[in-house]
């Protein structure tokens, strides 16, 4: 009799281990705010993969990108075959870094961003993906404050992927996960060219 | 004249410098071996992303999975539709790293890697992904020796990406290119359960 009591007793205090760890498992299920920065490459290349991965599971996904509008790259090709599924939006045709004017570069970043707003808004998204989008905050294109707001006025099944380096410490501390890409090596250092189908 | 002499020098010393910038940018055409690794999220996930470039550049991409095989996972789902672009291989059924039967286990490893490397030496892919294959290397069921061997012998123009944590030191002294995710804030830690599409 001690020994079956015992061993209940045992049974229930693992029960109740299980039930707790379930339950910080099971917390509602809601989008989640993730970035990915540091100064290494796959901030970008991952959460294309995740968008890969939203598309296998039949999710909707929106794509703004904040940089890099004018490029051919393989993966605009790639995903401009899923319309159904993803909507893909690049900053204005004018926008390029280059320009020196600010004041015009301003308000490309400002209309992408308010496209992104609706976008995180509207509920019709599982996955929204801010690319480089920090960069544009890093040089005061957006302000870390309004970039907040946006996401905190978002859907609540929809997640969000912020990407570039520089990341804001005020979004890193909203942000469900931080990913931090750090540089180990890099083959443009060794004098080797960027490449079609790996660098974009 | 002698302004003329003058700008004439000044011009050809800024070709010559612009000549050796674009020479070092043209190094040889050759497929490059990239290392994901670290504790953060984005090594996977990464390399589906660039996997999505490649085809979007209608490039060959082979894949072959080292864990995560009995999954049904997003990527999995999605890359499915691209037969005829991408080859995808994951690890025999009975593999499931919880097994206690370690030759079982080396064998099923040792297995997939004799694909990946049929597929590295075969010139028909542009990019091959060993997924988790650092974790395969950290257990010992493949040797970074076997790896190397097998990258080394790899087509000049495929390029290679190797994933998951713990890299060895030798392949990373190999690769051209070495990322490390750093993991700052991480969901699951916070109390939230794996999501579909962001997380698999």
């Amino acid at each position: 009799m001690t020994d079956d009591t015992s061993h209940t007793e045992k049974m229930k205090a693992l029960q109740e281990e299980q039930r707790k760890k379930t339950d910080a498992a099971s917390v509602p299920d809601r989008g989640l705010v993730l970035v990915h920065t540091g100064n290494g490459k796959g901030k970008s290349s991952s959460a294309f993969g995740v968008i890969a991965r939203a598309l296998g599971w039949g999710q909707k996904v929106g794509v703004v990108q904040f940089i890099k509008g004018k490029w051919i790259t393989g993966e605009r090709q790639f995903f401009s075959k899923f319309p159904d599924q993803l909507d893909w939006h690049t900053m204005g045709e004018g926008f390029t870094w280059d320009t020196q004017d600010k004041a015009r570069d301003i308000a490309a970043a400002e209309a992408a961003f308010a496209r992104a707003k609706d976008m995180m808004a509207s509920g019709k998204y599982d996955l929204v993906v801010l690319d480089e989008i920090n960069i544009a905050m890093r040089y005061d294109y957006l302000t870390v404050d309004a970039v907040l707001d946006g996401l905190k006025a978002r859907s609540g099944q929809t997640s969000v992927i912020l990407t570039g380096r520089d990341a804001k410490p005020a979004l890193c501390d909203y942000a469900d996960l931080v990913s931090e890409m750090v540089e180990i090596k890099h083959p443009f250092k060794a004098g080797l060219k960027a490449k079609r189908g790996v660098d974009f």
